[in-house]
């Protein structure tokens, strides 16, 4: 049993379930991950299996932080996670399918309070706690993955909106009439063309638009020409792949900009994969939300990137939905 | 003296300062306006000469109402009010320019506490207390009148932002390169379509675009073709004049389908002299929003209209920061 520990209920749990792995970690009250731990998400094809797999998981780390008496409770972020209802409902990138009560299913299998919220909103909230966003009251964190998620924090709280659903920017219309969503039939939303598969999508078209000029990116095949592939080849100076992060930039900041003349935030906070491009992507993205914003908001809202590792934003974040259980 | 009160301090005076007319009154804790008046906002070419001038009109309201001793505070609703600072800032349409530290200026002229907070924040916080959206904590008002501005509440509170500038909502970009509007110099805002003013453009293109086509609207000077004469055209069968508010409510329709992807709200209130059209803008506003928003969304946020009269609401919402103070 461990010793370290003085008061009794001092850890909380967070699990960040993502569509293909799901990490976890046991947290202290001042945002250390002590234990910590992973499993695959999309192995378990029902979410029984899936439950009983991360109990297995988590059950020893619970015993190494000195038994289920030093744990307060157990928060999860998950995509289309609600907090309201404590169901995941209706997650595209999930394998099960329709409304999942998660969160009862957990506190039944490990006889433990729990909390549920978005997967952006728990990094949201980890940022807000332990990152870039510590002791702001209103900002808005972007995530930049495999899809655009956001956590929006005004007057010091999470906005959840009547229903538990508020937050979905990356569903928003930038481009009316622009690029199909196969996942969601819209055209032009931000998520098309700021998520990592935008990227890959504006890399062929900015490819087939310039048949006559070279590009390094024409080294891979359209399959291979992911965001990393772009990203590789715009550091070694190639043209049309800066160009791609250009145009994508600049759809984040027009995006960005309707985001501000909305809640009025102090930060922007930029998260996920796409950030490892850095000034390739954030200098564009500033231009545009600066073009675009009235005069009143110019110069005034902070865009940068967490500065928490990126699953660890999400552990945290979960684990803080435990000290309001 | 008035005999009918029986608390001191149970009155709070709610003033509305719109371009043209300021308008205020008397009003008790259960939102009737007992006493009310107005004062042109123009004719004062100084900040100073206005505050003499409004002093001079409500100080006979005091009196009626049984004195100073009755009144708890005053708040204001005005165009940029800034509630943290207390100041207009940089109101486009007033004659008084710059910043004016008008609730300072407010509380040393009448010697009582003020509050001051931008218009369509009032108007929404008047509909909380006592209009439509009465028991909710999550809604948006749009207002629709020569601009259009915005009151977002979220988690039952006001969203101001980190500086006090949070719903701007009117100068989102909806229609990318779109219209100019000459007053911000951006391109395809909401306002410059969705309000008087770009009725009064769109009704112009509308006509314009189909020369051969007959319209009552064609009975009007471009001048004299304001909103109000394209709805009398429109309810007596044009077909021109019901495309332009087809169109208006297309383009607020998708805005607003943005917006709920943003807070989720339970409602939105349309307000404003817009709201006159009745179901010519609320339908097509309705079928754009929902056929833009996620599945998650649809159906689910109702689209109505303010309860309150117009200058009432203001008045309401304004004197509803009293309370707090």
């Amino acid at each position: 049993m461990a010793t370290a520990i003085s008061n009794s209920n001092s850890y909380a749990i967070g699990i960040d379930i993502g569509g293909t792995n799901t990490v976890f970690g046991i947290v202290d009250s001042r945002g250390n991950i002590s234990y910590r731990g992973a499993i695959s998400t999309k192995k378990s094809e029902t979410i029984e299996k899936y439950i009983d797999d991360l109990y297995n998981a988590i059950q020893p780390l619970i015993e190494d932080a000195g038994g289920k008496e030093y744990i307060k409770g157990i928060g999860i972020g998950a995509p289309n996670g609600n907090y309201y209802t404590g169901s995941i409902e209706y997650a595209p990138n999930l394998t099960w399918k329709g409304i999942i009560p998660l969160s009862k299913m957990i506190t039944s299998k490990f006889g433990l309070p729990s909390a549920l919220t978005n997967d952006a909103n728990a990094a949201a909230v980890g940022e807000m706690m332990y990152g870039a966003a510590k002791g702001m009251k209103d900002f808005i964190m972007i995530t930049l993955g495999t899809g655009v998620g956001s956590g929006i924090v005004a007057n010091g709280q999470l906005i959840l909106g009547h229903d538990g659903f508020a937050g979905e920017l990356g569903h928003t219309i930038i481009v009316p009439n622009g690029r199909l969503h196969p996942g969601t039939g819209a055209h032009g939303s931000l998520e098309i063309y700021c998520s990592a598969t935008g990227v890959h999508l504006s890399a062929l078209e900015i490819l087939e638009k310039n048949p006559k000029e070279k590009s390094l990116m024409r080294d891979y095949t359209a399959e291979n020409l992911d965001s990393k592939a772009v990203y590789d080849c715009a550091m070694k100076g190639d043209k049309l792949a800066k160009e791609v992060y250009q145009f994508t930039g600049e759809i984040l900041g027009k995006a960005l900009a309707n985001f501000v003349m909305f809640s009025s935030p102090a930060a922007i906070i930029l998260f996920g994969g796409l950030c490892k491009a850095g000034d390739l992507i954030l200098k564009p993205t500033k231009e545009a939300m600066e073009a675009n914003v009235l005069p009143i908001f110019r110069n005034k809202v902070k865009l940068i990137f967490s500065e928490l590792k990126e699953s660890d934003a999400a552990i945290l974040g979960a684990s803080a939905l435990v000290w309001d259980l």
